[in-house]
């Protein structure tokens, strides 16, 4: 899994392909098999009592693993979640940054698994796991032989 | 399962305990095994290409089966989400808003499971699946004999 | 989604693919939206206590999703499960068949989702509850276009 | 997380309490933070083609987490699982071992979480990725005030 994208440039397509949310995150590193994001926990993601809520780990896992298999494929707009399982285990600390650091399991020409522990800043439990199946849209720089399919999370008639 | 909170109930709870978000659901009715939501997809929930973000969807089935559950056992802050999985089948229509139809699928002491289909308003195949485990508080009204205890996520030191 | 596989030519198509694990399942009925199937509980099925194991479940899960998919695709071997999750939320009675009802939510070109709940015969709450997604073989018959490829879930070189 | 149980006293809890299924498996280690599980494949694991079952590979995960579990607590046969997640990703070898490298992420007073990555013995993709959530039986010796409870995923009346 050569890399294709650095964090310059995925930080560009994020920024120009998702401007609601790009500045919640920061990519730290591309890594040997994937990637680390950081959210920067702002009030609009807290629950009472200080939590970040369910769903803005969820958006962390969700967009740390689109970064990572961009890293490796090249912008490519048409990948969609298919399937995720989170696992939420532990309290996040109040007022501090979340770490996404996700692995790619696979990188197949149809469907890409990652793989993400989820951490507040600077402690060594996680707080949340997740794990999501992409599906890619098949170009043909990447396969070749495969003509162009619809994306496939669409309805089948 | 008897109903302990009604829609007007569950509106007033949601209203007072997430206002950062309570403005984007409305709560349709309390049915037998669970519940009906609806979210008022707006331009914050939406993806290029008008499509409604995973991480809405996500929140739309997390608070729905959330509040499933406190219309069987009152209101209780505390009750958080421990595990969730989700199937994104489908592309949500563009600027139609999103029906959440949840079933309680158990409502133990500790643990409670709900399962939800999400479909785009007057659609008939799902845009999304999803189903999620809560860790209940322990409440003497309900239990008796246990003491309270931490919620679960949390660490164990 | 029209019904190509009747249920005696499902039990013909399993008996014949599947045939270490065959005589565990009966097929009972193809229904408007799935299939329904037994599992006729046997000794070897069983944990300590007399609970149906939890693997065992996971198999009934697995081949009434596969089944249900098959009676609308027909005979297909290489279907493969990519990813499943499942919430064992009650015991199973002990020498008690249990009863798998399948709803299909998804029959794309590529992905096809299945959901599954799980009873004890004659009893109303679910003992467990799984979904699950396959990678469909592409198959000139069902979609033209596209050559044949490799079953996704095998390594990329 | 101390070590409670040695891989010798894991295997003489795993022959006498599963003795059907204690024959498949070799506990290689316990680890840092879990535990390594090897599966003797055998013809009875296999699907046509010669790939090991999914259902197996759902056995081989929820065994490793268990005894990774039990491991750090000691011998309870009442912890059950509640939860599971599997993403199959690749074929597995054939007629070849399978190792599973469990980790636990959480262990919690009620609930504890282990996450396991499956490899074909000798490769460096994994076959298999799963998380599990187990509820823990409520044992005086490892939290002193809680009366102890029945077992969760039982019917709330």
């Amino acid at each position: 899994m050569s890399i294709k994208m650095s964090v310059a440039a995925l930080a560009e397509f994020l920024d120009k392909t998702f401007p609601q949310v790009a500045h919640d995150f920061v990519i730290e590193r591309v890594t040997d098999d994937g990637i680390t994001v950081r959210l920067k926990v702002a009030d609009r993601h807290l629950r009472p009592g200080g939590t970040v809520s369910g769903p803005t780990m969820f958006a962390l896992a969700d967009v740390s693993i689109y970064l990572a298999i961009l890293s490796r494929i090249g912008p490519q707009e048409l990948a969609v979640t298919t399937n995720a399982s989170i696992d939420f285990m532990r309290k996040p600390d109040a007022n501090t940054d979340l770490i996404a650091q996700c692995s790619l399991l696979k990188l197949g020409r149809l469907l890409a698994v990652g793989d993400v522990l989820i951490y507040s800043q600077d402690k060594t439990q996680p707080v949340a796991r997740a794990s999501m199946t992409y599906a890619l849209p098949v170009d043909s720089n990447r396969s070749g032989a495969v003509p162009e399919r619809d994306a496939e999370p669409t309805p089948q008639d």
